[in-house]
């Protein structure tokens, strides 16, 4: 008998059965003897369809009564799963992200949340009733509008109510069976990790795995609230994002708890840059002055002879054409020669907080990339994590490499089950 | 400078064009140096579609999760008009029935508004904002729950908000150029009325004319709000719906302020009922338990010679075979010999505040009726109305028989300019 908090995507309740089928899955945890709390996203395309219908009407529409369109989406689908219980004969009530008391500031579109007053769920727990929450939504304090979360946000709900809640864990259900030592894709004889710690799941997330987003599960840890990422189409145990792997889990204990890539980033090359004090920085400033999220940077030696440089930066594609004005903008006040954009890339990322006591693991990673024939092109690491950016085209087979020289690969080939999904 | 309420339908606010001409409209109103508020629907056909997909989950959804489920219309709707009135230039806000302050009680699908508090309305107003608010949905006062009010919620939104906040007029648009003296599909000469009173209009509306609905009606009399009914697809002055005729307006001061048809309902005629004290009142008390609202009733003189009577009545005939079956089951109690059901049935209404003043109207309205060949089946009056039942192929013919014997034909025919949507 315990409190658990069930999130499901948009894909997993995207139509009647999709519904029906959720529903049988929550009434089970109730039967089992939980009190359960789901946080539901809009059913599967209606977010995109939502916004389609605000561009019809305005190139640019107001934050506010974006998010007053895009939290119908939700409402849609937390009603009818409400209903759907109700058809199975058990009680279910239904709650906006602000009937849930789910605060936030006030930025439209990106709000973050700065408390959760659940007391009208609790009050619905304590009559037996299953309780519905829109993801994705909220308050905010200051205006008493609607607002969204942005990316992430039904996940960020659900940990977030969880942790207001004190709920045994957060059980995020996802069309995967959890975390995988790699894209299962990409890698068939990747494995489920069983578990992995929050440290280690935020720089998988930070470097491409899309099972779980950043957001929720720095929230996670925050409270040191247990994730359980498990499938909607499957009863079998997912993985467990926790504080740390369980003592005498000798499997769980690899240095290495798995390798994200990511082809979502393109490079550009500031050539022939002046080396002088503060040039980098106004670079730098011009770039976050658009809101551009850069990754990796990287700065060659400068030439003695020349006093020029090349300055290096990675950053999603879909702000490469933004950057690159900004950059062409300033050229003249920085008096650099040449822009070079690259989209041509793949970034590698080792992961595993077994890294820190763990010397020479990059020594044996490059020698492994090397004997692939990848070359790498960027480094960037950190405490658990080394990056390495190379071609797109040599993206996979090091991904492969990197596998199989950490020891991560399963007996078994599991791209039989996960074929095709696994993200 | 005033405070103009108006009030837009779905059929106005079907797509993305339509919420464009809309908007277009209310930035005409602000920028003629008005306050707006404007109530809107859900756009064209969403609350069916929602409804259907509510039936796909559950065969008896619970009150409460349709209410939230259907509320999404509206809020779909009201954040489109306010960002393409913000496309234009002008600031506007939505607002939801419960951010409106539009208090009701507790009956899920049909609640009754209880109390309007405006408070944000008034705030964004004063702020030189166009308010958009959700028709059709409020917030319990004792669950906090949302509820909608059921069939012509909108317009009663629209009625109940332009009270409280003291509006000036309250405009409801439609795809009609206002009232009529009679359906011009019907009557190609009927005429738009320039004014008509409360009382007419609740009579009108109680007899079939659908242009507005009796809620609304009398929710505006209650606080003596002028109505205003005009067409959203042009710029005519439509029909006002006041507390009385303006003096000297001797074309509005005429007997007859309009007829309306119904084909809506049947008759149901109870043969051989035993005339003893109690049986009427057992019959429709059996009818009134089933929620069945019943309209003309009619009891034959019992005939002395076998102490049995007959008693018809018309309902609406959607309601048809649920009346039956409770009568056959009540046939053995009340002893009656038989039921008959006829669906071939119209009404035809006589309407008009002059009524009262002028004795004879019954008479040239029957005597019109029977030179156009029309058998009067039922007869039922109030002060101001005439109704008769006959059959269903003579009701047109009766229609317009009566409005060219009370002189409501115009010179002009007006079917060019309604033709086809004049209901």
């Amino acid at each position: 008998m315990g409190l658990i908090v069930q999130k499901y995507g948009g894909s997993s309740v995207a139509d009647a059965e999709g519904l029906k089928r959720v529903a049988n899955r929550i009434v089970a945890t109730k039967k089992a003897g939980h009190q359960v709390v789901v946080v539901v996203s809009a059913m599967g395309d209606t977010t995109d369809e939502l916004i389609d219908l605000a561009n019809q009407v305005s190139p640019m529409p107001h934050g506010r009564e974006l998010d007053m369109l895009l939290t119908a989406g939700e409402r849609i689908s937390m009603a009818l799963l409400a209903m759907a219980i109700g058809n199975l004969g058990h009680e279910a009530q239904s709650f906006t992200g602000s009937q849930a008391g789910v605060i936030t500031d006030s930025s439209h579109g990106a709000a973050r949340i700065i408390d959760v007053t659940p007391g009208r769920i609790q009050h619905a727990l304590a009559d037996g009733a299953i309780a519905i929450v829109a993801g994705f939504q909220g308050i905010s304090q200051d205006t008493k509008d609607i607002t969204t979360l942005g990316r992430g946000g039904s996940d960020t709900t659900a940990v977030a109510l969880a942790a207001a809640l004190e709920a045994d864990v957060c059980e995020i259900y996802t069309d995967v069976d959890g975390v995988f030592t790699a894209d299962p894709r990409v890698v068939p004889s990747a494995r489920k990790l069983k578990t992995v710690t929050y440290e280690e799941m935020l720089e998988l997330a930070a470097s491409g795995a899309k099972v779980l987003h950043l957001r929720c599960v720095e929230y996670a840890r925050r409270f040191d609230l247990p994730i359980h990422v498990r499938s909607s189409f499957s009863n079998n145990e997912g993985t467990w994002v926790v504080k740390d792997h369980p003592e005498g889990d000798t499997m769980e204990q690899a240095i290495i708890a798995g390798i994200a890539h990511d082809k979502s980033e393109a490079k550009i090359t500031i050539v022939g840059v002046p080396d002088r004090t503060g040039t980098a920085a106004r670079i730098f400033q011009a770039i976050a002055d658009a809101q551009i999220n850069i990754d990796m940077i990287v700065q060659n030696v400068s030439a003695a002879a020349t006093g020029l440089t090349d300055i290096s930066f990675t950053l999603p594609k879909a702000e490469g054409s933004k950057a690159t004005e900004i950059l062409t903008k300033i050229q003249g006040e920085v008096g650099f020669a040449s822009l070079q954009y690259d989209d041509q890339i793949g970034k590698l990322s080792l992961v595993g907080a077994g890294m820190r006591s763990h010397p020479g693991i990059t020594a044996q990673f490059f020698a492994c990339l090397s004997e692939a024939g990848v070359n790498i092109e960027m480094i960037s690491t950190s405490e658990i994590r080394i990056s390495i950016v190379c071609r797109a085209t040599d993206l996979e087979k090091g991904v492969r490499a990197a596998h199989t020289a950490f020891d991560l690969d399963s007996d078994q080939v599991e791209a039989v089950v996960y074929g095709g999904t696994g993200r």
